[in-house]
């Protein structure tokens, strides 16, 4: 049995630079037609001349690809109006980070609704500019994402034109917040459709799985499920893949998020053809976001087979998750 | 200024065996003057000749110290009335892990309330041997203490007069249930008075501050706090000190429990101090236990004097909760 994906598009990935850019920017171009590819560099992609110099070098990597790099631009207090007017044909969304929730996302305010940043979103409004945001407040770690709702809510509320995309979603509570604002969209990962906080913390603490936003409760994970699974408009497919070298996970301190770029097609086959809803598939990996950002596909078709594929151990110095692991959907192109 | 600590006890400690034994247990018998010693070695202590041959493996590593071990064994079908009453002499307390939920805890009955069971825990109550309970069942991680309660309460109700502890509290919920059954007591460890999940899972993942059972919420560790810091005579201080060589805690499968044995009475006396509760010190780390267990105190003194310690980078290859921070008290005796 073969299935045909047409441009699966990632909607949320780390690319990273320099060595890491080299390894992992070929494995996504290998298998999706498009990412958007976020901007949390050291120092992070500001400007219009960071994000045309981080273009061609994601380009010189996945040149022998059908592949397309949308850029998205770090959002700060710089970004004027005719800064943003510039940058519009060369980004496809401005990402927000609340100060601190992730990693590179240091230096960024903590008042969301400043003044300043009110003046921004207006402005993006004006220019049909969406807006990214990572959702997370700084309280207890779990009730991070349920506690930036209200804010989420404030911004809807007030910039109507303005499509918001509430990145990476975790919990219930926000996949129900989904439908009541037109112009709030989500996206969600592939591991946050397969872990919960138990997969992470059990008997034994497994960093390869620890990301951000943290997993959260089997109750939550079933609503993502739900979201994706179903014809819901609204998700998109992104893995949010952010790969690490493997002595940043495993180590004293280590860093967050999870490597899925060149297994998130055949484990989402997988997922969906478990819950008979290989239908639903193509919206949730491509035709979601083509209809969301307005994008014009590359006729990129991805085939999978059904047979079995061994998760290699590592790919560079980066561990998959779920390394190791047998999966029952190959790529074949 | 100077404190001096009569018979400071750890109601829980883990001293393992072998080469982690000749490490570990000196770092207990030079700054307590008992212990109570956790059974889950591998195979577990389980029989009368097991109690008396790790007894002995103990003091000849701690020989040159005045030091109590006091031990326990793991509870099993096996334990029938004849075998608890020639345990009694050399026992303190029956310690029974649910299935699954720690190190070494695998093959442990899931039915608590199993006939077998209750049959043992009669004997035990017939003859005064009290519970140690490793409080949790198989549920969200942060919920498997609280889910427990019930089957305390059930235990606390048909067993009047078994003293029972609960290890190692973490919840608000469980710190409320103490006063509510005069024979359930409980311990409390010296990182679950500092750490939240926030800790081990903010913006790095913490493997050195991984524990079972996880560290909670804020509301729960000042609960727990207020009630160590209190007069309150049914907690007793356990370390529940749990050395892991450094390999097996920074990996991709990370061991649970945090190092505290030699720091544990700087750190309480900090947090005391701190607290304006110095005068409750003395309960807290012995006095409780003394007339819980009806012990006999074996005189040793530990002295503390203010000034600083920087908590060592390492103990053998065992890294130790909160390496390389300055602590404002020393032990100098």
């Amino acid at each position: 049995m073969q299935i045909i994906l047409n441009s699966p598009l990632d909607m949320h990935v780390h690319l990273r630079d320099n060595d890491m850019l080299k390894v992992v920017a070929p494995l996504t171009s290998k298998t999706f037609a498009w990412a958007l590819v976020m901007p949390n560099l050291v120092p992070p992609i500001k400007t219009l001349e960071d994000v045309v110099s981080y273009k061609k070098r994601v380009l010189d990597e996945t040149w022998n690809d059908i592949f397309t790099p949308y850029m998205t631009v770090f959002f700060s207090e710089e970004l004027t109006f005719e800064i943003l007017k510039q940058l519009k044909s060369e980004i496809l969304s401005v990402k927000l980070y609340p100060e601190w929730v992730t990693t590179n996302s240091q230096g960024w305010a903590k008042n969301i609704l400043s003044p300043r940043n009110l003046e921004i979103f207006a402005n993006m409004e004006t220019l049909w500019i969406p807006l990214s945001i990572h959702w997370e407040t700084s309280d207890f770690v779990l009730d991070r994402e349920k506690n930036f709702i209200s804010i989420y809510e404030e911004l809807a509320t007030r910039f109507p034109k303005l499509k918001i995309i509430a990145e990476h979603i975790t919990t219930k509570e926000l996949a129900e917040t989904l439908d009541k604002f037109e112009n709030l969209y989500a996206t969600i990962t592939v591991h946050h459709l397969l872990i919960t906080l138990n997969d992470l913390a059990w008997w034994m603490l497994k960093p390869h799985l620890f990301c951000k936003p943290i997993a959260k409760r089997d109750e939550d994970r079933e609503a993502l499920l739900k979201l994706a699974l179903s014809w819901n408009s609204k998700v998109m497919l992104w893995t949010d893949s952010a790969p690490h070298p493997i002595h940043k996970k495993e180590c004293s301190g280590c860093a967050a998020w999870v490597f899925t770029s060149p297994i998130a097609l055949q484990l989402l086959t997988e997922l969906f053809e478990e819950n008979n809803s290989l239908n639903n598939l193509q919206k949730f990996i491509s035709d979601n976001a083509v209809r969301i950002y307005n994008l014009k596909p590359n006729q990129k078709q991805i085939i999978l087979e059904k047979k079995d594929f061994i998760i290699p151990e590592k790919y560079w110095e980066v561990v998959p998750f779920k390394a190791w692991e047998n999966l029952k959907w190959s790529i074949i192109n």
